[in-house]
Formats: C-alpha cells, sequence, structure tokens
C-alpha cells in the first residue's frame, strides 16, 4: 500500500477545503472535490432505515451513474431534521453547481457530526462560491482533514498501478459511529482510470464488504453512511471491464484501498488501543463464517478482555455459540496468533494460555477460530472495549 | 410482590448449603434444593450452541416433567470441558441420588463458574453425603448466596396467593454474562401449588420472555443459563388449570417473580449504576417492538449515553433505524419518563431536552419510543455502561 505522502493527486481532480465555522472548535469543516469532466460513479450508503438528508438528496444521484462534485460539511451530520433539513440539502447541492457552473444532478453532499440540529446555512451561503476558487490538485489531504469528526488522525490511502497507468487515492472518517453525537462513517475514493460502470459498482460494493462492513467498533449504523467511488477516465486507459485481468486488478487494488482505510478507522475507535482481525475458518459456509466472525467481533464481554490483555476463550466460544453459525462444541479450535489455546473444544492448557497472553500484549493480532465444519470463511476486524470508549461516549455533547 | 424476608419457605422444599473449596474465595458454593415428594417441573434452557455439561444432563430430565432435587455448583461452570465433564456431571448426579436415597432421573445439575476447568470431584464426593443431611425448611436465602459468582448481591423474591393457599419462591443469579470467566444465568423458582404440568410450562415460557429474556446487561447468552420451576403440590389446593381464573393468577404471579428476580440482575449489571426499562410502542407489530426495543437496550453507545446522563435521542433513533423493525422517521417520538424530546422525528428544543436530563439522572427510568405504525408493543430492561463494566471485565481471571 502506498504511503499517504506518495499519492498526492490524481488526475483531472481539484480540492478546496475552508473552516467555514460549523465545528465550535474553529477546525476545517467544509471541503469540496471536483472533477474536471463528469465521473462515473458507484456508492454504498447506509442500511440504517433512519436516512439522513443528503443521503436522501445523493443516493438517487449517485445511482443514475454520473457525478462531479462532493461537497462534504463536518460539525453537523443534517440528520433528524425533517423537511427544514431535505431543503438544507437541496439548497447546499445547488450553492454547489452554481458556484461550478455544472448541473445539480452531478452533485453529491454529504454531512457528518451532530444529529438533530439544523444546517447553519449561512456558513454555506457564505463560503461556497469562494470555495469554488480555491480548487487544487493537491487538497486530498486537507479535505481528509476537514471530514474529521471525533478521528484522531487523518485517514488517507493510495496506490498507483503501472499497467494501465492510473491512481487510486481514498480518504475516510470514523471512529466508532456517534461520538458524543456526531454521526457517520464517510469514505471517498478517487480514480482517474476508466472503468465499465457495471464493474465500479461490484467492485466497491464486493470491497466495502470485505472492508467497511467488516469492522466493528460498536455496531452501531448511522444514519449517515456512505461511501463512493468516482472514476474520472482522465488517466487515459482502454477501459477496464468486468472479468478482465485489469478487472481483476483494479477490484483488488480498491479493496486495498478500502480495507487501508477501514483499518485505520478501526485503530482509531474510540478510545482503542488494539486492532484485532478475528479471522473464522471451517464455518459450514461463508454466511456462518461471517455470523460467527461478527457476533466475536462485536461482544462487549471479547472486547473488553482483549484490553485486559485476557486470553480468554470461553468468551469467544460463547461468542460463537450464541452466533447462530452451526457449531459442534468439540471441533472448536482457537488459536491467538500461532497458538492454540483450544482444540477439540477443550483447553490446550496453561502453558499455551500464557504463551497467548504475550500475543494479547500486542497492539494488533489475529484470532482464529476454526469450527471444523466446512470451507466458510470470513475476517472482521475490531478493537478492544476500553475506559476510554466510556469517557468519550459517556460524556456529555458539547 | 413480597419482600425476601417475607417469605421464608415453601410447604415440602428443603434447602443445604456449603462452602465446599470449589470457590477459591472460601464462600458458599454448593447448595441443595430438595423437594419431599417429586415435583412436577418445567425448564428454560440457553439457545447458546455450546451447551455445559450440566445442561446435557438435567434437560432431558427437567423435559420429562418430574424433579425432587436440583444441585448446583458455583465457580466452576463444568463447560467446555468435553467427554469428562459429561462424565463429571452425571458423577454429581448420582451421588445426589444416593445421599437423597432416590432416583437419579429426579436429580438435575446445574453449574455456574469458570469455564474450560475440570470440575473438582474430590470436593463434590467429600461433600454430598453431609450436605444431605443439613436440608431444612429455611435455607432458601443461603441456596441465594451460594449461586451467586460476581453478583454484588443476593436475589429472592416471592409471594404468597391467599385464594387458593400457595407460595412462590424464587432465587436467580448474574450480573452480566461472564465476569472474568463466570458464566451464566441461573433461575429457580419453587412453589407448593399444585399447577397442571402444561400450565407450568406454558406460564414459565412466557414468564422468562418477559423477564429473563427481555433484560440485557451485555447481549451475551451463556452456555450455561437455565430457569427450573418446581411444583411439588403440597399446598393441598385444586389443581390449578390452563385457561381458568386462578390459572392466570398463577401465570401473572409467576411473571412477578420472575420479572422481579431480572430486574435485579439488571441493577446488579456489572458495574451498572441505573436501570432503564425501554418500552416500545406503535411498532408494526410485537415481534418489531422487540426487535427495535433490544436494538437500543443492547447499543453500547445508548449504554454510555446513560451513564454520562445524556439525553441522546439521536443514539437511540439510530438505533431503532438499524433494528430491522419498520420506522418511519418522520413519525417516531421519544420520551425520557414523561418527557418528550422527540416528535414527528425531530427535536422538540433545549428546554424539553434538560427537563429529559433531569431524568436520566435519577437511577431509574422509562424510555419510550413510539414508532407510530401499529399496535406492537415490546419492553427491555438494561443498565449502562460503565468504567466499572471494563474494569471488571477487563482485569485478568484470577
Amino acid at each position: 500500500m502506498a504511503e499517504p505522502t506518495e499519492i498526492k493527486g490524481v488526475k483531472g481532480f481539484k480540492f478546496a477545503s475552508r473552516a467555514a465555522g460549523i465545528k465550535r472548535s474553529g477546525k476545517p469543516d467544509l471541503t469540496l472535490i471536483y472533477s474536471e469532466v463528469p465521473a462515473r460513479c458507484a456508492g454504498v450508503f447506509t442500511t440504517n432505515k433512519v436516512i439522513a438528508a443528503p443521503l436522501v438528496v445523493s443516493q438517487p444521484r449517485v445511482r443514475s451513474g454520473l457525478c462531479q462534485a462532493v461537497l462534504v460539511n463536518s460539525g453537523n451530520a443534517n440528520a433528524c431534521t425533517g423537511e427544514q433539513g431535505l431543503q438544507d440539502a437541496l439548497r447546499c447541492s445547488a450553492l454547489t453547481a452554481q458556484a461550478l457552473g455544472i448541473s445539480e444532478e452531478l452533485v453529491a453532499v454529504s454531512s457528518t457530526g451532530v444529529i438533530g440540529a439544523p444546517l447553519p446555512m449561512e456558513k454555506f451561503e457564505r463560503h461556497l462560491a469562494g470555495l469554488a476558487t480555491e480548487l487544487a490538485p493537491n487538497g486530498a489531504l486537507q479535505s481528509a482533514e476537514a471530514i474529521m469528526t471525533t478521528d484522531a488522525f487523518v485517514k488517507i490511502s493510495g496506490c498507483r498501478v503501472d499497467t494501465p497507468g492510473y491512481t487510486l487515492l481514498g480518504i475516510a472518517k470514523g471512529a466508532g459511529m456517534i461520538h458524543p453525537n456526531m454521526a457517520t462513517m464517510l469514505g471517498f475514493v478517487l480514480t482517474d482510470a476508466l472503468v465499465e460502470p457495471a464493474l465500479l459498482e461490484e467492485a466497491l460494493r464486493s470491497g466495502v464488504d470485505k472492508s467497511f462492513n467488516s469492522i466493528t467498533v460498536d455496531r452501531d449504523t448511522s444514519t449517515n453512511d456512505m461511501v463512493l467511488l468516482l472514476a474520472n477516465g482522465q488517466a487515459g486507459n482502454a477501459e477496464i471491464t468486468r472479468g478482465s485481468e485489469a478487472g481483476k486488478v483494479f477490484t483488488a487494488q480498491l479493496q486495498a484501498v478500502l480495507l487501508d482505510l477501514a483499518k485505520m478507522i478501526v485503530r482509531d475507535g474510540e478510545g482503542a488501543t488494539k486492532l484485532v482481525q478475528i479471522h473464522v475458518q471451517g464455518a459450514r459456509d461463508a454466511a456462518d463464517a461471517r455470523k460467527a466472525a461478527y457476533s466475536v467481533a462485536t461482544s462487549s464481554l471479547v472486547k473488553t478482555a482483549f484490553f485486559g490483555e485476557d486470553a480468554n476463550w470461553g468468551r469467544i466460544i460463547a461468542a460463537v455459540g450464541y452466533s447462530g453459525a452451526d457449531v459442534d462444541p468439540n471441533k472448536v479450535e482457537i488459536r491467538f496468533g500461532e497458538v492454540p489455546v483450544v482444540q477439540a473444544g477443550i483447553s490446550t492448557g496453561k502453558d499455551l494460555e500464557e504463551q497467548a497472553t504475550a500475543v494479547l500484549k500486542t497492539p494488533e493480532f489475529t484470532v482464529t477460530i476454526d469450527l471444523h465444519l466446512g470451507a466458510g470463511e470470513a475476517d472482521y476486524y475490531t478493537s478492544d472495549l476500553t475506559y476510554d470508549y466510556v469517557r468519550i461516549n459517556g460524556s456529555y455533547r458539547s
């Protein structure tokens, strides 16, 4: 994976960011991502039935397949804001289209922050025209900063594919779902590759399933979650199509960028000190593997044991047991890193458990659960549950 | 509901408890509950697919409908102990039957405590004969003590029904699922009423659904959970049958005892400082109401907000949104106590939110979520997620 500094920009994309005063902190809170030509696009949106206004506006536009500009604000989620919220989201997109001189249908809007408060429209009215004049090709890092809420660090990842020559660049935000009342996980991936629309759709969906949809800080999905992929075709490559070798490379590279961003979100999980990969194998099928991995990755008892660096396999086996996946308790095998602590459903003894404890003391490790029933596999990435999680989420909104 | 001290015993039932050294602490850890005559019985058992050995032994016996003795130990769950664990559970029941001079088929065994360690059989061999000689009618409180693991207080509840004259007495243990590696929620309810077997079964199942199955400290269900109901008919009443007025009274009283015990478990939730009733109404149907209530009651973000005494309705509405229940975001109403904070999906303003914050400062309150879609209702009881939860569950097993 390329280092953030290595990828400075993506051909044909420009960025502009400002501190518009939507956040009380005075930090950057408004960013505009613009493609010189309309880009093909695909999107994945929250499955929450309570959907924030910007998603109501953006979702059908993204589904239509073309997008030229994305306006994102932090500090206010424009969620649970009723009819006024919808009008505000539409006004944001109108202001953006006007400032850029493009069709409103080519604008996506996205918001993250406080739920239930009206969007401070005067900030948008004041800043949007100016923002459009500041667009520059090297502003991705500033965009990544401007979408942060409780994030402790900027999340940016990218890579360069030499044959055919194109670039992928992604930014994301997220650290737990809703800090006091900050919401949302957002991801925006830009590429200058020319890609068949069906491949864009398919690659994004499978990539998100194995990254953003396979992480959990808590189990909550927000009202504002969205991941967009824009491909503007400015690299000049022959169109990358589904089923081709180049298509497989594109899919794999996109997934790598998404997973890199997703892991950053787990590492930045509110109060988290550990990144743990839960790898389930030997499940009856892939769906069972996913159920089991999800159940373990979301168990508060498992997550506090990680925090306590306690090789508590009893909690893991119990979480597998109530996951709904097929389990034969007498076949279960559990490893912390490479150290087996359970074989055929019973403990391998104190010595190995002590070795496993050493694995738990590292900041990043894998727990493998082999059900020995079939070929189903799945991975989930989770964090530990810490005092700081309670502190951050238990303190008053401010 | 009767105070614990009011109900001293149940006709025909005797109790004996000892500190047998299964717990390192030297506290009571073994108890025997005995009925002078075989009692009709019903049971509800864990749905976890990893089932501890004592349940493997007891479940078919309880299903056969008669039980005369229940042996319970704390300090060791006899779970994930393989074939040896099964042999040990059978040996416990054989020792009990022998000491009491009854058929082994009339003995149920139950264990709670450390997962994955072999049962220290020498303690059972040493103490069971003596335990049987110490049976006395007034030992229910000591039995309730002997089944405790991480419980901070004894859980006992009962009531006297005057017409026809009979008594219900229940004891329970549980405080979160698995403390470091202590497992399990257990409940034992005894009555001297003569009750039709089908009613026992039905009343226990519905009572458990609305009590033990409607509480959550964390979402985890253990390998050892069980609730038993024994009715020995020694009160001399005419048989209470399904559908009769007396049957309704019995069902209601049983449910009250179970709910009382279940609420004690939530209050004793590891590190909990608040007991919160999540009441969902106006759902499309009862199943939807239950989904929504469960989702809110188990959200770590909602539970930390309760700890922070933050009227964070954004988290609640988000949890309803991803619950799978039908939701029209523009109809949702949320009240903390009697204070509406959300109406028609949007905030009712700062003043009411401040009033709601006052409700959150109390140790026990109700959050009502009205979806305004139908007649479905459900209740869940939950606790807050606190620093102490992390401390208790994050510290090493000892």
